[in-house]
């Protein structure tokens, strides 16, 4: 069995979810104030726009990898994929919460904020699991050699802890939770200049956090 | 000619359905109560989601490998598959009016259920006639014999049946029939553990009634 | 230069317009009346939902054959592409419009079918356009014999011509044009039977009409 | 690494945010007046739809013909590509707020329409980092004469900075800036004939401004 379809309803699905991301931006329009104060009103749905898409964006870049590095489809690998886009799905719904409560400071967004970090955490657990699947058989084009699976994992681990942390943040401050998550998106981005490329990555999916 | 256009298009309706049913999660926002409570009257809204994403994703995965064994597309193929996907499209429609009348008992929501087993039912149908077709001329790159046709037409209609039932049940209890539906698709996705693809699988499509 | 990523952007579009369809399907929910007397309310919509859904499927068909017979893409065949599928992006909004007005007999109701008629007629023409880009120069993988060339345009103005009479019908009755838009429909879809399909189809596009 | 799955993901959102433009197009319905009144009202609305749609169709061909230049790919390119998509998902927001400032002349329709070219502008200097990524190393398959880069890279500058002025432009004449971004696009598109493909187009990506 072939990965071609995988990567094709994979690409599908995550295309889709960054594009309907852009649905939550919205304006009111003429008679609601001036459109240059309509657009900063919204300035919470625009930072949440650029992180959700951006988040959305390394996880297909790493989720290319990681399955690059398959040599064989199977049902089970389809399904754990199918539990990593049940998330990917969420998030416009995510964010789109999120860019509602983060310009009303209180209770409620630090669940918004909970919520948010939830579904990262979500997928980040899904393409922990692809990994996971991957070490064992012969589920790989190139074996990792048994030394390196727990160093990998961790690494896999780390990802998703950033989650776990957030959702925690979260419960003290909304917006600490939120700039987390932004500075781990742009640390994931930056991450992939030339310069760090030229570091070994042996385990063919370094930044799965993301 | 090839199947990869056949695959391509149908892969995409799949992804653009299944990311449009969570089109249907959304909150009031600020000023309507509590979030956590407003997420707590959506709980139909969820559940609805998740399972309709587990039976838009069994139904991708089958539709893989139904698709992998054809030797050939022709227009009839091609035409069959739409109405697969004639049904698949109203997925999240029928979710959407599933999900606003789960929280009202009463005539409506049986109503509703019984629409929701009905898409999944067309579905089902759709799905099994490309598999009839597939049993006819020179279709299969490995034709089935034929003293396996009737075993597996037989497992197709009761993939099918199912939703039959659901419907019915749906006249007496618009919550039994959904727990029915959720554990059909709680079944398909158990059955496709390592341990049950170790059994034979001589149809190639053995869980289509999803 | 090759064709596969025309089809892969053309298949997207496709795609994402035959299941946004879908979105017209609402209903108003609980507290305003019988769920199945919102769903009778609504069979307008649901009309024009399956009319569209296969009008939409059977241009791709024929798409997918029309394009197969290219031996390679330039910019030209990019750009009259994107002409098509300028119309097919329309069909949502024109079959909202038609749904919209079809429950209300008047005058409104004609330009609505005017409007479907319209946007249906765009698409067919720019579908013969393909077709005819096709005929010149070395763009076929098998050229069609000169004199193949008249009688394949005839077919391919026969099948726009369908859409300028609905436009004019229209004019007189709205539900007149409808019926003759879902009859050649119905008419495309049949054609794809195992018979017809035996007859000869020199142009390899033969039901480009719709 | 090979281009496929990139080119899978792009030509999706693509595919997407060009069919999510015609979201945009609704009219009021049955009791809001003669349809006809409805749908000049509404005629902003389509002749932003037109540009906007024939802006993302030049930009897509002229991806396809750039990253067919790529010899592979690597981390650095996919992301450099996620900000090109950044900006095309944000079409659908800008041209929805166009549409709505357009028939009301004031400031806001000013503001509005930089915003407008603001986001044509990160396509557009989005696109030029891709050309620019393909310069260095061996990223091509057909190295670019070292004596053709600053031509090349003139003319992305000069499509980019048409947006430049039209964001200028935008703070006089909303409408002189709509003008002249829909006399860009009928340009790119006229600039496709056969006539000017005959002419050498050493760059492989000439008209990348769109």
């Amino acid at each position: 069995m072939d990965r071609s379809r995988l990567e094709a309803f994979s690409d599908g699905v995550f295309a889709v979810a960054i594009t309907l991301l852009a649905l939550n931006l919205t304006v009111e329009g003429p008679g609601h104030g001036h459109l240059q104060h309509q657009l900063w009103g919204h300035r919470w749905s625009f930072a949440a726009y650029l992180i959700s898409f951006f988040v959305i964006g390394i996880i297909w870049v790493n989720h290319h990898v990681l399955i690059r590095s398959v040599a064989r489809v199977d049902r089970t690998l389809l399904f754990v994929n199918l539990v990593l886009l049940l998330f990917v799905v969420l998030i416009p719904f995510s964010t789109a919460t999120a860019a509602q409560y983060l310009p009303v400071p209180g209770e409620d967004v630090k669940v918004a904020m909970a919520l948010y970090s939830a579904v990262f955490l979500g997928m980040s657990v899904g393409f922990a699991s692809i990994f996971e699947w991957t070490l064992h058989g012969d589920h790989r084009t190139v074996p990792l050699p048994p030394q390196a699976h727990w160093p990998a994992r961790l690494r896999f681990a780390g990802g998703s802890s950033v989650y776990v942390v957030s959702m925690i943040v979260a419960l003290f401050s909304a917006y600490a939770a939120f700039a987390l998550i932004a500075l781990v998106a742009v640390y994931y981005v930056l991450e992939q200049t030339p310069t760090s490329r030229a570091a070994p990555d042996a385990s063919g999916s370094g930044s799965a956090g993301g």
